[in-house]
Formats: C-alpha cells, structure tokens, sequence
C-alpha cells in the first residue's frame, strides 16, 4: 500500500483555516494531545483579530478539519453562530483540558467523543 | 476532575530524550499524525550527531514516551542493540508512512500497533 495519510504537526501548525464559503478564518496555532494515548485531542485555531474575534484560540475536535490541496489548509464547517458562542480561551491562559471541558468542547460542534 | 493529561505538539518538539540510565539521547523533532482519525502514529527522535548516529530521524511510538519531570524531557526504554537495527531515516527523507512501515517500527520496539 503506497498511501501514506499522515501529516507532520510541524506542518500543522500555522496552516491556514478555511469556511466553506472560502473565507480565510485564520491558522491553526497548536495541537493539544493526549499523554495516555497520543490522541490528538483538539487543534487551536487563531483568529488574529479577524472577524471581532480578537486573538482567542478557539478549539476544535480534529475530525472537523478537511484539508484542502488546493487552498493549502484546512476548510471547516464553522458558521459564525457556531462560533459566538464557541469555547475559546486567551492565548496565554490555556484551559485544564479536563474531560468535562473536552466533552463540552465536542458537544458544542456535534462532533463524536471519545475518538 | 482537575487532571488534565495533555500536552501541546509544540511543547514535545525539541523535548530531550533520555535513557533509563539517565544519558541524554537526543530531542524530538517532530510527531507525526494519522490525518484520518488525529492519532500520533509516531515521534521522531534525533540523535543530533549523539552516539554516531548521525542526524537520522528515528521514528518512536508515542506508547515509548514517559515523561520525567524532574529531567523536563522524556525516558524511553531503548538499548544500543535496539538503535542499531531500528528504523530510521534521513531528517530530508521521510517515508511513505505505509501501513507495512508502521507495523515494522512498531513490531521493532514490541509496541501494540493499532491503538
């Protein structure tokens, strides 16, 4: 099997993140994983001050992210309903990535726990 | 719960390594990433030019990795014998990662593939 479906996180990290009306969002500023396990648990997304959105991460199960080739980065199904009320944290003040927050984080997107 | 076992990908970049015996090893590189389903397949250790290993990437399962905080870095369970025939590969020179390689670097180091 020559398929290789990996990414390196030194290549996820500052890659550009898409809506899927093409708007450019802003990039993925950190992967947060899993000690136990080496699952990555979610991916912070950077705004930078686009949208009113200030420099907050915000972040997002990694099943959310489809990449793009084309575009180079990942499109997301985010709206901005989704989003004003989306969990998101300070850049210097990173949540205790606890179980209830993870599960409230997945929730919040709809996404499946426990992956 | 207050635990929160998690780790940001760009804290374990750069992270050194050390033997059971306390030697330093070398550092993290890299961690790569099953973009389907966000496991941390592998972390790629280099040696830096350490022990004559030259400046060849070897890719380690995220299950070898237990972090020391005393040291601040990570002790991984692995002999000389172990390197000398283990996977490795050039810093510019990434494999395929293939399902045939993974089980092949896993089954070197006796970890379960899969999780």
């Amino acid at each position: 099997m020559s398929l290789h479906p990996t990414i390196s996180s030194s290549r996820v990290d500052g890659t550009n993140v898409y809506n899927l009306a093409g708007e450019k969002l802003g990039a993925i500023d950190d992967l947060i994983i899993d000690k136990r396990n080496g699952h990555v648990r979610y991916a912070a997304l950077a705004f930078g001050g686009f949208l009113g959105l200030g420099s907050d991460r915000f972040p997002l199960p990694w099943s959310m992210l489809t990449y793009d080739v084309e575009k180079d980065g990942y499109v997301v199904n985010l709206d901005m309903e989704q989003l004003k009320s989306a969990p998101r944290y300070a850049e210097d003040a990173a949540p205790a990535w606890t179980e209830d927050y993870g599960r409230g984080v997945y929730a919040h997107y709809g996404a499946a726990w426990g992956v």
